[in-house]
């Protein structure tokens, strides 16, 4: 109940706060019978570490997952599969300056109004740092899953906007650059914006577009549970995400339905696709495809003004190795829960039908 | 697990099929000790019901809720509230043109597939008819929520938008006009659109944006269980919607930090509130504001070709009495969904101090 | 989380007051595909009613069970079965003289104390009567099981056992007496105490066994759930329980390892049966035998001291219909109780391998 | 789902195989602000321990409960706390003997049916040794409890009953002996019945009762999840447990309501207290207390004949250092899993009114 734990049946718990001993979780729900590949996990974990580019928080943290139950000869045994990522990197002075002040825009205020006490180093809980637990299980779910494709990739960074439709994309080379468009001339565009204001000591927004393909008919628990609105719930989870849209989103509000509606063909496909792969709530077979909006980082460089737990006024600055733009690093995140819904309502949908 | 419920400690579970005897749910968890205003409770599911204006469906349908248990002298007494709506109106051979039919952008195709087994009449569970439980339990958790102030209004219908910002709107107007918009200068325009495109038979799409006030600090359950994300789960559930968007939403992808930051005053609040009144999932004591997306309805009077269940290509046509928008009965869902969200968070809130 | 619901994937919510307009409930996570056999479930439900027999309380309430949704053409949908008894016989103004009397060893007090408020009239939610809905929904669950049989029976009313190994009773005869003892004999002596008691304005406890057979090996969720954990609490959940054991039960708790190891035979079935066919929290394809302790029915026909909720001293007196031994009216309510337990179990099952 | 967790708002998932590199768990939902006092929960550990006394397995585990997370300068603070206990004494190389072979009464045959592979070093994951993870969170939440009273103690071995009501016993006296039981005299007669047992390479069962003392009226949540349910449920998922009753138990079901029925005082507690101290399945204020059956360990010296995974019988003798008598390690074991239940029901009894 205390929103640590996501999913019914292919369950994952994080644990951890960004500068105690170590982070992780269980999962809880992994079938039996999966032989898992712990290069691919890394390789996920990998994707979403600081470092790993210029145009990133250039904090070191191999953030190494070490795997303690529910793996007997690497596979899955049913049982519950915990697993550790130890914090190597716990610079717990450099954030000795923030210890009662309330940074803008951070969760500072409302962890220390809603509990009376919170671990005011980097963040504690709130940090972004748990979500390495995320693409730790999200890895495991893909494997899961190994005839579905999920690919996200960042849409928009700032005011540049990838301005192609997805299916003109080549989703092999989402790695080919460190922003993860697989468009090229966007990418270049997008990766200057990023250098441009992580020199004025700024940040940036920006979107990530995923898109399921290959999901079988018949995913989702209407009616509460629908497939769109738990995928949505899992993006909105995601630290800094203010908005979520799926098939033809909040354009779908501007039209009529003579022209919203996807006309099947005869094998039960439809010729357009604004649903989004989604009806009622229950996956149809078509790509599932969604937009995912990231806020600003809020820890800038510049000089701002802020209060302290005492009400007093202020001045603070962030220190060295923040994020200028989330978006290439949220992508693996924004795969990882989406491949945790997927599992989970694969398994959900196994008790549908007698 | 089957996704029929929504809530973790104030729990509504929900069944019916639009043509059934009847359709209802049960409310577990709602705190004893609340005297229930049983006109308030059916006032708010006549906003709900068809046949209230020109611009929705004219189907006659009183929705009267019969309370069965769990309130004892008009006060509840902590033990599951059961509830009953009966469906006066069940016109079942309405339907028969539509046995075989999967019509194009409903649920009929993806509920044939899942369960193997489809109630056909009116769309059966995936109709929105279910939603009147939905302000059942959204109309008690109201009252238990005297002090906050929850309003949703139609934003936009098509491209007619309601230009203004929330500050400058007069919440007590919202019905004071069909549409439910309350600037009565868009709200002409909006109403003009519907009864266009009424007219062509056809449908059209729309927005709808919710004001939370004065919300107290601290309600929300990171990391997965954040408010916002809570909140966009319980809007995508509602039948049509394809966004959600809370605080600077998507527009906040397009910003820097600098301009997205909300700086403090000396009491914690906030002089802006880009944050929409949420920070790290958890609320700041800000207004709470966000923006749902619906699709135009997919039944149209226009004709239509579709297939059957045997793949075969058939015409069909929508019959007399469906809404052209959704949009101005979906108000008082979308405030029901996030009244159930408020009273959930606030009893959960309770446990996380000692 | 505030109790009235039982299960993982099958799950059932009860609502309803003893002399409220009706009690019910709603099976959210029945598979779709089960065609019913709705007089087998009304059959149940007589099975338990009051007014059955002599050595029952003789209150006449026909207890018609009407399915609101999740059945099309008889068959189940996978939607959610929302269901209603009405209460035909609710003489509130009998209990007017309890209204603010703790009566002994009933709920009144606690209730009081808990919620401030109570429903005083026959009990209110700490009625048996809640019961009625299990047995509704374990003879769906009993629908769904339908190559497992589930039997249970009057084992000890007082101080008069059957004593006889389950094997040699012939569960046939289960219905052939009114206290539903399979063994003729035993089950004269036992209704000959019942008259006894009942004589004396007195009331007598007893035990149920039950026995669940053919079910099929790989039932169970450890570590928590264990299957015998888990009929253990829906057991105890019942109205007037005070103990449970399967297998050798606390007689095992006396003896050594050498004697309670149960041998395994080739093909996997042992040659004794001590572990009451679970072993590890999962079940191994034996017969899983359990038995019920059950309280002697509070309210007795003599004539009482007791305090009301002033806290003053009162005179009491039980009135007309009560149950002088609960035990032949319970015994299928354990049986439904068993059947939501196997038919969850069913489902979970299903999910825990690739 | 899986059955690795338990608890509703104070939650335990645990994960872990008696012979990979670690156990541990995650406690989510423990109220911020508690002063932890770790030392008392090593000692509880230390409770549990193998190679404490000359009456239990002689295997050297320290089990050092390492914490990660959730606690801040010795503070809770509301974030999930994730624990570990590394396994320093895995010789897996003792299990290859069993690699193939279902030890009669273990668990083998039902988790290789079950998931169609397992862990078959020590038992896995149906080895006791995840209990300790229990002793960790059940002593978080004793110190919650703080002003409550929870003690278990030894109450029979094999024939040997502690026969004193537990008024007439001096709780503090539990630790003073290897067996765990307050009275001394039975102390030492149980002793000698486990070295006897012991001598033989057998092996015995007995039972424990448990006291909860100070609880506060209005703790558990009818219908279902009623408070002596639930201790049930907790009891009996502890390894090797047979029967759990409460208040009058077995004993109840012979008994007649004139005898049974506990008369108030006018303070609203009762004369007897054959109720046990819950009436409904809500607490009342009067001690709670249980008892609960544990079979003979299993793994006995003597020579066994039993299966393989093929179906071939296979001469099979336990090694070494297994317990003779599981009851003494279990007291720490039952009074974890009592205080669990008891911390999760306070938090969601503040729930329970306005």
């Amino acid at each position: 109940m205390a929103g640590n734990s996501f999913g019914k049946l292919f369950k994952l718990t994080t644990f951890g706060e960004s500068h105690g001993p170590a982070i992780g979780g269980i999962i809880d729900g992994c079938p039996a019978g999966l032989k898992l590949d712990f290069e691919a996990i890394q390789n996920e974990l990998d994707r979403r570490k600081p470092g790993q580019s210029k145009i990133v928080t250039q904090r070191k943290e191999p953030d190494t997952v070490e795997f303690y139950s529910g793996i007997f000869e690497g596979v899955t045994t049913g049982t519950p599969i915990g697993f550790v990522i130890h914090n190597t990197n716990q610079k717990s002075k450099d954030y000795s300056h923030i210890k009662d002040v309330y940074r803008p825009s951070h969760a500072d205020y409302t962890y220390d109004k809603k509990y009376g006490v919170r671990d005011y180093r980097g963040g504690g809980r709130s940090s972004a740092r748990e979500t390495a637990s995320r693409v730790v299980a999200g890895a495991v779910a893909k494997q899961m899953l190994n005839n579905l494709k999920i690919n996200a990739f960042t849409s928009s960074v700032g005011d540049i906007f990838l301005d192609k439709p997805y299916q003109d994309l080549d989703f092999s080379k989402i790695e080919s650059n460190v922003i993860r468009c697989p468009d090229e001339a966007s990418a270049e565009k997008m990766i200057a914006k990023v250098q441009e204001v992580k020199k004025q000591g700024d940040t940036i927004g920006g979107t990530i577009t995923c898109v399921l393909q290959n999901v079988p008919v018949g995913l989702g628990e209407p009616v509460f549970d629908k497939l769109h609105a738990e995928l949505g719930k899992a993006m909105l989870s995601i630290n800094a995400v203010k908005g979520f849209e799926y098939g033809s989103g909040f354009c779908g509000a501007r039209m009529k339905g003579s022209e919203h509606n996807d006309k099947f063909n005869k094998d039960g496909s439809t010729q357009t696709n604004l649903s989004g792969g989604v009806q009622g709530g229950i996956s149809n077979g078509m790509d599932i495809y969604f937009r995912v909006a990231f806020k600003p980082v809020a820890t800038t460089l510049q000089k701002q003004y802020t209060i302290n737990s005492s009400g007093e006024t202020v001045e603070m600055q962030g220190k060295g190795r923040h994020d200028p733009c989330v978006v290439p690093r949220a992508v693996p995140i924004v795969e990882a829960m989406a491949a945790l819904v997927l599992a989970d309502y694969m398994l959900l949908d196994k008790t549908s039908r007698l």
